[in-house]
Order: structure tokens, then C-alpha cells, then sequence
């Protein structure tokens, strides 16, 4: 995608070839910081902090992670205790553990001294095939944007949740794939950006990668969703997934569910786009899914610049309340319109999916 | 409710009998401010930048502007003036208008001279009005609360949206009335706070609230409350209603429709609780009614405390990004279980409405 007009990646191996480069975007979006990272410790950092977030991006990075590791100690130990700790730094992203898997396989069964070269070539083809995927989810879902304007010949409006945008991954996103197709089609299209609390991801990184391309958007509180769909302002909702079930259940940003019940009241399509990697074939029930319980502070607090232009923390809540802060939530298969994966489009159901992957529905085990 | 240990109301008349003192609650949840009213312009002010809000306060409020405008100019011009400024504050509340026609009917047909007094006394009974409502409200709905108890012996575990408690109102509050009777009579109750963005009235207002009369609370993101309810950690939801149709639709704060579909695909009983006051009578369509579009900049920049303890604004937007904040939705009334009232509880329905207020259903005008 384009920042400040010139065509990058999240994620990329620095000119030493031995340090990764990627964008802080705790820092977003106020401030377009590249962060340098050397070692294990520093990719899981990375990861753990959400200076990289969204399940596609995790997952190269663990993989680039596994590099740096293997730089220091390319012994089976080493590559266990990276694959350990990297698998840790996020409990629910299923990618995670896909790259890591990926990563192990090219890697165990070569001798140490030929793993590092090895490493590095194979987190670049994950990071490559990343882009590839999300390229051909861009192109099955923007047919649903350019259905939408044939129908209508009015301009499109798509509403998201969280980012499910270039940032999320290595290149054009997975929600926001068929948006910036549409839009380099020339096809009028405007996003409802759903601010996404607690972390803002819609307002941070949402608006902003959608404002450096140039796509017309409107931030709005994660409230607003329904108001807008029931006055028939919203044509469709594309989202994410952090983890789909075999049976087309969707585990998603906190929030997620509601836009989908919220959609469905109203008629309106919801669709979620993501590569075959968050498919958990071994799970049929979502409501199975550990979600992650995050830090209150990121309820509690606000981050945002200050009249003085200085990027400021803030306290929201009275000092003496709690908060409790679950990170996702399972949107049932029977509120999910379709999905959009780089082989198609399908219905939310295992006979979709299987449609789709057959070769892995049939591999799959018996689901739980 | 009690406020550092002391009962007081929200609004009352100053020793000199000429001012009213109110809480600016835009200062909550860090400071206790009390603000003199002194002036017709300060009493639309008040309500304007939302010092006071909540539909029976600002009600209550805008009555004591006619009483401090006629102080000034208590002809039939002053008194038209003042109503008229009053009304155009905020055009949502149906609250609002019926105070002001309170007032206007108490006042127009007295001579100048005797309007004065007269307005301090209508005033002072509107406000006592609304907290016998109050009162009555929570007496009706506390025995939701106290089956669900009877029946499970646990704790009851509340959601509400935004404030509708002591400090929407001059006491109890709607909503919150039955957990503050609850709470006094001994039924363990837990109320999960919605933080209710953008201006955060939950996090600010309803989190405070409960904090300093000691009922235990848990503030949520807005998201969040479709998770908690698929979980089954939700018995029941209550919210406030800014403007209730004559078939029973609630407009009320902005994401209390998608909490109401939640509630309704997790089998939670949804309840919305006001006085007869907030009752549209003339409408029975809530989508007609005509949503109130604030300022953007409630969603682009978050006021808190920041880490030197002073309250500081940050903007979380990117610069360049448009944002839209409509500040009410409609739940329709087929979501909705029960509305709870001043006389009892009853289905969201004409026919529920009309059974509690058979006079009122009896001289309402054919709806629109």
C-alpha cells in the first residue's frame, strides 16, 4: 500500500540482512516510527506489545523471530525454545502457531549450520505468500463491492471492524484487500470505521491507512454500527478473523458479534476475509475458544496526542472502578453472510469451507 | 445517593434563592465540581455543553432557566424566550419540551409580577416529581433483581449503557434505581459498565456513581457486552430511555440497540426504564424520530487525567480523518422485554403503555 505516497510493506528484512524492520504501530497515527529488530526477545516484544498486531502479520513476524533466534543459537534447543516462546506471546491467534509450525518443519530436520540460511529464506516465502493471499482475497471480495455498485450506481459504503488493513499483514490486508481494489478499479467506495475500543485500532490504524491511500472513510464509535445500518446507510460489513472454526464460526475483535447482529436486524451482508491459515479445522464449536483477557490499563487509559503535540497518556476511569477487558468475541456461523478466502467466497459452514479445502476439510481430525 | 458519604441531590437552589447549583459533570469522574447557575444563558449553557444531561435532569434543569430568566425579564416575551432558547439545546429529549410546557402552562396565564415565585415553585415541584418517579421506578424494577436472586441465590450481574442513574436525574436515577434498592436492600448486586463512547458517560458518570455509593461495577468496552451475554455473565440488562414511542421503541444513547441484540440472541432480558414524561405519545414509529448529530470532535479527542494529574484533552484521530457521532439509536420495541415505569412494568407495546397510562393512551393524538 501506499504511506506518504510511496509503496511499502509492513514487515522487511533490513540492507545488513540480518536485522527486520517494522513499523511501530503503537505509535500510530501520529507518528510513521520503523523499529529495528535484532533478536528473539525483541520479535517477541514486538508481538506481546502489539507494535505489530492482526493474525497474518503475527505470524511473519514469529517467523522472522525464529531468524533471529536461530542467529544467536541454531541448536535443537534453540529452536524449540524460540518456537516456546514466540507461540506464548498471544494465546489466540491461530496463525501464530501456523507460522511457528512452518518454520519448525523447514528447519528441525536440517543440521544446525544449514538452518539460519534456511530460516530466512522461509520466513520471506511466508511473508510472500502473505501478500499472495491477500491479494486473491482482494480479488474474489471486491466482486462483492462491484456488485453492490452495478445494482445501485451509487457509491459503496463498507463497514469494518478493528484493522483488518494493510497493517495487519504484509500487504493489502484481508478485510481491506477488496477495498483497495475497488478503489484502484475506480469503483466509489467509502469505509464506516468503527473505532474499535479499547485499543482504537479502527481510529489509529484504520483511518490511517485508509487516509495515506487516499480512500474516503468516516471514523465512528463502535456504537454507531447499528444506527447506520438500520437507516439503511452501511451496503455491506467486511471484517477479519483472528480464528475461524471448521463450521464457519468466526473469533474476531471484541465487538465483532455485535456489528454481525446488527447486520443481520437490518439485511445487510456480512462477510469475513481471511487466508486458510486462521482456519482451525480442529474446532467446530467458537464459543470453544479461549479469549484473551487483556490488561484493564487498556480500558482504563487513552493514548492520543495533546494540544501541545505531545503524545499523552490519559486516565478515563475513576480510580477506584474496575475494568475487564476481553480482547475477542465468536460471531456464530448463522450471522456470518459469507467468507471470503483466497479460493473464493463461501458460505459460513463446514460444507463452504470443505467446498473451498477440500483437501484439508478431509485431513481435518474429528471436530471438537 | 450518597456522595462522599453525604446524601444530596443533583440540582438544587442555592441558600440566596436565586442561583441553582448543579455538578458539572463534564468534569467528572476527577473532580466534584459544583457550578452556579445564575443566568437564563448559564442554564442553556449547561445543557448545551452537556454539564447536565440525562433526560429528567436536563428537564428539572431548563425549568430552573425559566425561573433565573424571569428574574431578569418576566414578561410574555421573556417567558417565550426563554422557553424557546431552552428547547432549541438539545432536540432529541422529549423531556425537555414537557418541562418547558410545564413551566409555560403554570406561568402564561399569571401577571408578570406574580410569575416569579410561581416559577420557583413549579420548578422545585418538577424536581421533587422526578425523584418520587425515581423512587417509584426502582420499587417497580427491583423485583427483577430479586427473582433473579430468589432463583439462583447468586449475585445479580447487571449491564447497563451509559448513565441513567442518580446523575441523569435529581436522585436514584432511572435505570439504576432498582440497583441502588437492590444494593439498600441487601440483594448482592454487580453492575458491568458500559463505557459508553464517545463521551464515555459510563467510564465518567455511571462508574462514579456506583464507586461513591459503594456497589460493586466492572466498566466494559462497548464492545464487550454481546461476549459477556453469550457467556452467560449478563442476568439482565437496564438502560435508560431518552424518548420511548407510544408502541414502546426506545431511543436512548447510542449502542443501546446492539446491546439489545445481544440480549435478545442470548436469551438476557433487555428492560428499559423511564418516567411517563419520557413517553412520545404522538409517535408509534421510533425510526422518525429525528437522531441528534453532535460534534465530531467528541469522537476525535478524549479528555482524562493525564500522568501529572492534570485533565488534558488528546486527540486519537488522525488529522486528516472525518469522523460522525450521531448520539442516539432506536431499539425497536420487539427487543425489548419490559419497559419499567413510575407504575409498574409492562411489554413494549401500545397496549402495555395504555394499560399503565390508560388516560394518557386515551387522549394521545392518532400516531404517526
Amino acid at each position: 500500500m501506499r504511506v506518504a505516497g510511496v509503496h511499502q510493506r509492513t514487515i522487511r528484512v533490513a540492507a545488513d540482512g540480518r536485522t527486520v524492520e517494522i513499523i511501530d504501530q503503537t505509535r500510530l497515527p501520529f507518528e510513521l516510527a520503523v523499529v529495528e529488530l535484532a533478536s528473539l526477545e525483541a520479535a517477541a516484544h514486538a508481538i506481546r506489545s502489539m507494535q505489530v498486531r492482526g493474525a497474518p502479520l503475527i505470524g511473519v513476524t514469529a517467523a522472522y523471530g525464529v531468524c533471529l533466534a536461530l542467529l544467536r543459537d541454531a541448536s535443537d534447543a534453540g529452536l524449540a525454545r524460540a518456537c516456546e516462546l514466540l507461540r506464548a506471546t498471544r494465546p489466540t491467534a491461530v496463525n501464530l502457531r501456523f507460522a511457528l509450525e512452518a518454520m519448525n518443519e523447514a528447519l528441525a530436520g536440517l543440521p544446525p549450520g544449514e538452518r539460519v540460511e534456511a530460516a530466512w529464506a522461509r520466513a520471506a516465502a511466508l511473508a510472500d505468500e502473505d501478500v499472495a493471499l491477500c491479494r486473491a482475497i482482494g480479488e474474489h471480495g471486491v466482486a462483492l463491492l462491484e456488485d453492490v455498485h452495478a445494482r445501485t450506481g451509487e457509491r459503496v459504503d463498507v463497514l469494518t471492524h478493528c484493522n483488518a488493513g494493510w497493517l495487519a499483514t504484509v500487504d493489502w490486508g484481508t478485510a481491506l484487500a477488496p477495498v483497495y481494489l475497488a478503489d484502484q478499479r475506480g469503483i466509489p467506495v467509502h469505509v464506516w470505521v468503527d473505532e474499535t475500543r479499547p485499543r482504537n485500532q479502527g481510529a489509529s490504524l484504520t483511518a490511517w491507512e485508509l487516509g495515506e491511500h487516499g480512500v474516503p472513510h468516516t471514523v465512528v464509535a463502535d456504537n454507531a454500527g447499528g444506527h447506520l445500518m438500520q437507516r439503511g446507510r452501511v451496503d455491506l460489513c467486511i471484517t477479519g478473523s483472528d480464528r475461524t472454526t471448521a463450521s464457519g464460526d468466526v473469533c474476531n475483535k471484541i465487538g465483532t458479534y455485535l456489528k454481525a447482529l446488527a447486520a443481520r436486524d437490518s439485511g445487510v451482508p456480512f462477510y469475513a476475509a481471511f487466508p486458510y491459515s486462521t482456519i482451525d479445522w480442529t474446532l467446530d464449536d467458537g464459543l470453544r475458544i479461549p479469549i484473551e483477557e487483556r490488561d484493564a490499563d487498556e480500558l482504563a487509559c487513552v493514548t492520543g496526542r495533546a494540544d501541545d503535540g505531545r503524545i499523552t497518556r490519559v486516565r478515563v476511569l475513576p480510580p477506584a472502578s474496575a475494568a475487564a477487558n476481553p480482547a475477542f468475541d465468536v460471531t456464530p456461523a448463522r450471522l456470518v453472510t459469507g467468507l471470503v478466502t483466497e479460493r473464493g467466497i463461501c458460505s459460513a459452514s463446514r460444507a463452504g469451507l470443505a467446498s473451498l479445502y477440500p483437501e484439508r476439510a478431509a485431513a481435518a481430525p474429528a471436530p471438537a
